[in-house]
């Protein structure tokens, strides 16, 4: 099964997991990182790297999400493209992570799978004022 | 200024609102709500009333940010629309949330501030493995 990292700003990533846990119940192989105020980017480079490397000792593929393009955490990720294969998304939110969670257990192909938590966190994202209109 | 509400399953709301400051510095007006397993929704809809009434009370302008599209506290958000005028936007990310951040305080006209902080949730999701081939 596919390994999941999100590493994030605080614990945005640790409580995003438990908010799908608490729709999908209980779930494997979903690891989270924090940055926090000085907290050491190299040393958070290391943590991701030890994460990966785990998640993907059954020669698993790993999807790491992250909080925000161009922060530290992201930036940590994007550092370990030089070590690993691995696909990573940034601006994690809720409807990704369920859809992450879902499409691992019946698609085999990751880039199907990237392109389907793509669109779930991006389809996510709406006005319920528009769609209140439409009721 | 203004109000910001964030209505999520469990701690996610307050963590992400956490992560923000993190990297904006402590922000004014900002609450937020959870629901948990067994809670009650009905109560969960009375607590948002409040929360609306609150930061509404110097006539200000309110934005609801919930976490999931069809979730209960979507629909508890949802439910509020009979009794007050405010926006609320489904599947909050750390750039939406940022982008509002800094929109209420330079810009007034509070449809720009939606539609702003949209794009800038939707445009936040990206996979760092396309970026990477950019850079």
């Amino acid at each position: 099964m596919i390994g999941i990292l999100i590493v994030t700003h605080g614990n945005l990533g640790v409580e995003i997991i438990k908010s799908a846990e608490l729709i999908m119940g209980k779930q494997e192989k979903v690891e989270n990182l924090t940055l926090n105020l000085g907290d050491n980017i190299d040393s958070l480079k290391g943590q991701i790297k030890e994460k990966i490397e785990s998640l993907s000792s059954d020669k698993d593929e790993v999807i790491v999400l992250t909080d925000l393009y161009g922060g530290s955490p992201s930036n940590a990720v994007l550092y370990n493209f030089k070590n690993f294969d691995f696909q990573s998304i940034a601006g994690v939110n809720l409807p990704m992570l369920l859809e992450l969670l879902s499409q691992r257990k019946i698609e085999k192909d990751l880039n199907k799978i990237v392109d389907n938590i793509l669109n779930a966190g991006v389809s996510g994202i709406k006005s319920l004022n528009e769609e209140m209109k439409k009721m």
